[in-house]
């Protein structure tokens, strides 16, 4: 019941500037933050209980002062930031939103990017266009989401020299530029494969990144079939997107266009195979993200379902490596890479 | 960061039937489910996950049936009912507003009413005048907690037999009538002290109570100054409105109303001596309600700063109890009452 209080209680206080006051000033009372802040101090004293009881922040009674808890006390700015930025979005993307969840669901589309934006279409699409509130919201969340994990992906996944990459739903280019500089040999070639829409924004980044030789762009729709000719084909941050009879057409899709010993790589969130794993919010996060405010549908799945999926499309699994949530502090859910080679 | 989701994930369960269709027919699997209630299997299964991992749900992985857990498979209708009207009122009332949180602190108003309601004022007055929406919303709950918490006021509460007692903001008198019949003696007489506009529905409840000869009406403004002439005061889910120098200003009219050896009784949510104390969710919940959806300012706050408060303006306190959470399962903030005397 508490949830959506906790969380707001929390994000208010790094809004107003609590938190910063006493990363700064180490130790203050409720009214000299009040008077920093610009609230009553019988405002913050309420809204500081919450971060009392949960060792955010300590308070010394006989002072009446409040200072950081380890936390707080502990947390580097950009990591601050980074926190920041993904309680700011699960705000401004879904906390309005996800009022409309049951009608969502129900529908299979986004109802709250209609009420409250009056967007029909899916988040990505809608934070890409007019909607500068979303996107603003969205992007670095998701740009930080993207550094944590492209490292870690080119860690574990191997470009055979000189391979023709295609990189599947891969938006603007970026994908494709930082495969070609995580993988460059000779021969190397990166394609991303997106809506004809993303082509000039794509080439634009090529030519901005000095990778315009290296890469390329085709435009076409997934679901009508994916090109030929490649030896590697790349599905980063795309399948959970999508319901299992999408995520199988996809998968067929790129089965077909494969030859014999052709490599698909995925990275995927995915859910613990033990869903009761308390170390994993993925199940506590994902259904009402994809359900209720980016697509109407999709949502991620376990490791071996997406192992099970890909064997059902042709598909050899030759590798399968996922995050370990107990490494990464701050982290939600765990993603997951899969390997795997045409039969 | 998953306290929205976690929150809209388990009421979109209860508002699409699921958890109705379960209590009914013991086992189901997604795709029985989707059927039952208008909704894509693969949706259902993805809600489901959460309710499977708090063990809300347990799914039988042979036959892929969900069936309920020990909550609500045990839970009784009514209770349950209780339950959802109150995951409905936060939804309603609190997870929309709550997103202007930080803008309601700075302005001490609710600022989720005006952007989201066009309405400038607080709570109540919204939910008593044009917005059935909300008042739809949150009188069940406010129902289900006078339920819980009218029996337990009057067995610790005694007023003395022919007593003039005065029900200190009593809306439209049912405090009044409800005091009367828990209380009746000869010459009992129980007058609701509320702004004018509450007269005419009161005094319409008294006569349809049949309490007309021992109730009465009396208009005014509780920061203008309190009727004398009564021998007990009642101020009940009052208080925790109101920042501390407007509690010290009702306080100080009470006493200045009464005689030497006059009595209040108050009723008000209090939060843990402890604030830590995980078994109160008061912290969590009350300052995003009262700052956020309701007033714009006020809070509970703990048994010993009331009791501070009434004794900072002449009050001696005879009496404090205050609930035990561990006896009211489901209930997320125990009240509190205090009695005291004019000294």
């Amino acid at each position: 019941m508490v949830g959506p209080t906790r969380f707001m209680t929390l994000l208010t206080c790094c809004e107003l500037g609590v938190i910063d006051a006493l990363r700064k000033n180490g130790r203050m009372t409720a009214a000299e933050l009040g008077e920093a802040v610009g609230a009553k101090p019988d405002a913050v004293e309420q809204l500081l209980f919450l971060l009392v009881k949960e060792d955010f922040l300590r308070y010394d009674e006989e002072a009446g002062a409040y200072f950081p808890g380890p936390f707080f006390g502990g947390i580097p700015e950009p990591a601050l930031q980074h926190v920041v930025s993904f309680l700011n979005m699960i705000k401004v993307v879904m906390l309005r939103q996800i009022f409309y969840l049951t009608e969502s669901v129900k529908t299979g589309t986004v109802v709250g990017l209609d009420k409250l934006f009056g967007f029909q279409g899916n988040l990505y699409e809608a934070a890409a266009g007019e909607h500068t509130e979303l996107r603003e919201a969205w992007a670095p969340m998701m740009d930080g989401v993207t550094g944590q994990n492209d490292p870690w992906f080119w860690s574990n996944v191997d470009i055979p020299a000189g391979s023709k990459v295609l990189d599947l739903a891969g938006n603007t280019g970026f994908g494709a530029i930082l495969t070609y500089r995580n993988n460059a040999s000779p021969g190397l070639h990166v394609t991303t494969f997106d809506l004809p829409e993303k082509e000039a924004p794509s080439l634009e980044n090529f030519r901005a990144h000095g990778v315009e030789e290296h890469c390329s762009f085709i435009g076409g729709d997934v679901f009508d079939g994916v090109p030929k000719g490649f030896d590697v084909v790349l599905i980063k941050n795309f399948l959970d997107m999508w319901d299992r009879e999408d995520v199988l057409r996809i998968l067929t899709g790129v089965n077909e266009a494969l030859e014999p010993g052709g490599r698909v790589n995925i990275l995927v969130p995915v859910y613990p195979e033990d869903i009761k794993d308390p170390a994993s919010a993925g199940v506590d996060f994902f259904p009402a993200y994809f359900l209720g405010c980016t697509m109407g549908k999709g949502g991620p799945q376990k490791m071996s379902t997406y192992r099970r999926w890909l064997e059902e499309c042709g598909f050899t699994v030759t590798k399968t490596v996922a995050q370990d949530l107990s490494t990464m502090p701050g982290a939600l859910v765990a993603h997951g890479i899969l390997c795997a080679t045409k039969a």
